[in-house]
């Protein structure tokens, strides 16, 4: 059956708008274009979330031969209406409720009777329905997506490969059977988003609001190559030694040596990628002096300089709590939205990454250097992390992050250089930092970045 | 013959990269979307030209007839031939000699044979070609299309509108008899752009470079719907009463003045259109100050905020050039580039308003109050002044300026609130500023903002 052109459907929507996909074949990358979008507008303050009616069907129907997704069967089809069902009422109450902005009904409907019917409650409910089509005859992609598949999903936990695989060719025939295409001109009032082979080609219409437009380009930018990226903070500054916040430091001599150290680091992370890696740094001397003996491509970028203190660059946060006692607590009370005066918050900094985050997803191996609240931003997009607590995350000072985009999460492996730095981390209500920041003290894990919990999105695996 | 399919076409490509039109029927549209492109990318800084081979057929031949280019006419044929080549060879020279990174072939190619020619010409120079095609079966847009066409184009330059009509519809049939659309399934080895009925839908092939995705993503936004720009500086400060840059100073009592009075100018120079506005400020508190009497919905951007002035927030030009000497040289030699300590320079504002710029393409009738650089770069963009003189336009306190958008230019209008303000504008070379702004003296045209000349970028008609 391999070779059969495979392909894969999605949907979209808004007044709110919500996303449909029929993830039959192209399943893993539709999984992967959908958890990004969530995380991409969770990121950007705009609440996105995914209704997954295969986990509702499972609730009832936890391992389904190829057999359950035949039209012809009455008990099968039963299942999945009911399964549908059910994630569209809460997906619908999520967006009366909850106030929902985006929400990604991430479901098989591969016929125009079931897209109908989901563009009728759609209207009914005043959402703004838009569809995402990803269609696919690259036998590479279809191969590669077919592996991915049994490899992951839960429908085949516990069966053998072998059988896994032979299922899902079943199921794939099955949907074949039925399967209706977006049809370009037919549908030419829906506004709708077509993948061919990923985004070879790509079929947009009747995009109109800002919001489509966003998720658009976003996923236009998307690509399903493996890459990594890989993070540091600059070595430590004259000014980390002073713990003074802001300013443009040279580096202390510890930090010299990260510099000098970081070239090693980086080869033994990346291994042999370590070639492909172009090196992102900001304007501020601290991250281009880090980088100076790595042999590869550079690049400088405004919008990674620090968080603007503003009116308490080049202040401790001792000096801060003394001159500013009010703007000092406000900013403990609600650290994500807190803008120093005349300087930034962390949405302020979120908002200009917006760009590098865009053309991150379009590179494959880059090292990005940069400071403390830039990488907990950068960090939460890819880990997920929500606004409340990435600006209390810990990335140590002479650590080497590595992650790397999978289509269900995010790996993530550090590399920390036997280097002492001081600790930059200041605990919620209180001015004081933690103490030097020892390479081989791991016992305090907000300093260190030891992984707090396998699951936790503060997790540095 | 109105209501035949009526389409236009296009080009462009990289290495460099060129974009070619075949600018038949959707020729305003087309106009309108490469001018802006090459706008565009110039005001990012990317070296950009257009080749319009009419013009090089015009040397030649001025007013030609339906009957030139039909394809069995032989002397038309050759003519446009040579024009082509003419064009093609000028191209290609500007991309070696003055390190041209996208050029705009902006020509008649209608058949595959004449795309297959420019595609080995630019092979063969490794010019990375990128065409965009335009679509055309929407009635009212070709209606539309061809008295912007009758009315604009230089080949119909003295005739009569009657004559001008008739011609035009005859040399569409003329293009319709030979006319090969690009092939969705048969070009799809080639990176292109189809745009079917303006962008009502898009077909998106192949786009791999990051250039590539940044003027897709433009011409997906820009939309042809008549529309105007406002823009206002805040009133006159606090700040600007003593000659310092920078901080979040409260409105002077003339600068409340102007606020009060912002209202009534924005009726007088919008007229019916007022109605629909929308208004975008910074998120310092002058500009704020400035909307507050404006009865419409209100959007803070922190991308609008001024050019950041590092160490010399709060200073005079003055006390810079007595505590920075070098800096306060530096700036004046080159105030594109040059960047505050621990500041921004012009550059970098426009790499923020990047976004601003996008949004603002999507928008209709948008009123931004904002600063003096930051409404320098907004204003350099809509009117293509070169980075050399745009950090040195004057832009007047208490003037309200009106930007329409057309085809071929843009239209400016201004109008000048009754109410005087302190000269804000430092010439090169001194550390004053001009005198006090008296809205009834029109001699200190620097200072006013009066017309420099018609054609100059500076002029504010």
């Amino acid at each position: 059956m391999v070779g059969l052109p495979a392909r894969g459907k999605s949907f979209i929507s808004q007044k709110s708008k919500y996303i449909e996909s029929i993830k039959t074949f192209m399943w893993s990358i539709i999984l992967t274009i959908f958890k990004s979008v969530v995380r991409y507008l969770s990121w950007l303050s705009i609440k996105a979330k995914s209704f997954n009616v295969g986990s509702y069907r499972r609730q009832n129907h936890k391992h389904p031969d190829a057999e359950f997704f035949d039209i012809r069967n009455k008990e099968g089809w039963q299942k999945r209406q009911e399964a549908a069902e059910q994630a569209v009422t809460d997906m619908m109450n999520w967006f009366s409720d909850e106030q929902g902005v985006v929400a990604i009904l991430d479901a098989t409907n591969a016929t125009r009777e079931r897209r109908d019917w989901i563009l009728r409650l759609c209207r009914e409910n005043s959402i703004e329905p838009m569809f995402l089509e990803s269609w696919c005859d690259d036998e590479k992609i279809i191969k590669k997506n077919i592996l991915d598949v049994k490899a992951t999903s839960p429908d085949y936990e516990g069966l053998n490969q072998e059988d896994a695989y032979e299922d899902f060719l079943k199921r794939i025939a099955k949907y074949e059977e039925n399967y209706e295409p977006l049809d370009e001109i037919a549908s030419k009032d829906l506004t709708f988003v077509k993948l061919i082979n990923v985004s070879q080609q790509v079929i947009i219409n009747k995009i109109e609001t800002y919001l489509e437009s966003r998720i658009v380009y976003y996923v236009m930018n998307l690509h399903i190559k493996p890459r990594c990226i890989y993070l540091s903070r600059h070595g430590e500054s004259m000014y980390n030694l002073e713990g003074k916040i802001g300013g443009n430091a040279d580096l202390s001599e510890r930090g010299f040596q990260y510099a000098k150290k970081l070239p090693e680091l980086v080869k033994q992370l990346a291994g042999d990628d370590h070639q492909k890696l172009t090196v992102w740094t900001s304007t501020l001397v601290r991250t281009q002096q880090t980088a100076e003996h790595l042999p590869y491509n550079q690049l400088q970028w405004k919008a990674l300089d620090e968080l603007d203190a503003g009116a308490c660059d080049g202040l401790t946060y001792e000096e801060i709590e003394r001159k500013f006692p009010d703007d000092f607590k406000q900013r403990d009370e609600n650290k994500y939205e807190y803008r120093y005066r005349g300087g930034e918050s962390y949405r302020d900094v979120v908002i200009r990454l917006e760009p590098i985050i865009m053309e991150l997803e379009r590179q494959e191996n880059i090292l990005i250097i940069t400071h403390q609240a830039v990488l907990r931003c950068i960090y939460a997009y890819f880990m997920n992390v929500p606004q409340e607590e990435s600006p209390w995350m810990s990335i140590p000072l002479h650590t080497l992050i590595k992650l790397e985009p999978r289509a269900y999460s995010t790996l993530v492996q550090r590399l920390k250089a036997d280097i002492p730095a001081v600790s930059t981390y200041k605990e919620r209500g209180t001015s004081r930092l933690g103490e030097i920041e020892d390479a081989n003290n791991k016992s305090k894990h907000l300093i260190t970045g030891e992984p707090v919990s396998a699951d936790h999105p503060l997790a540095i695996k």
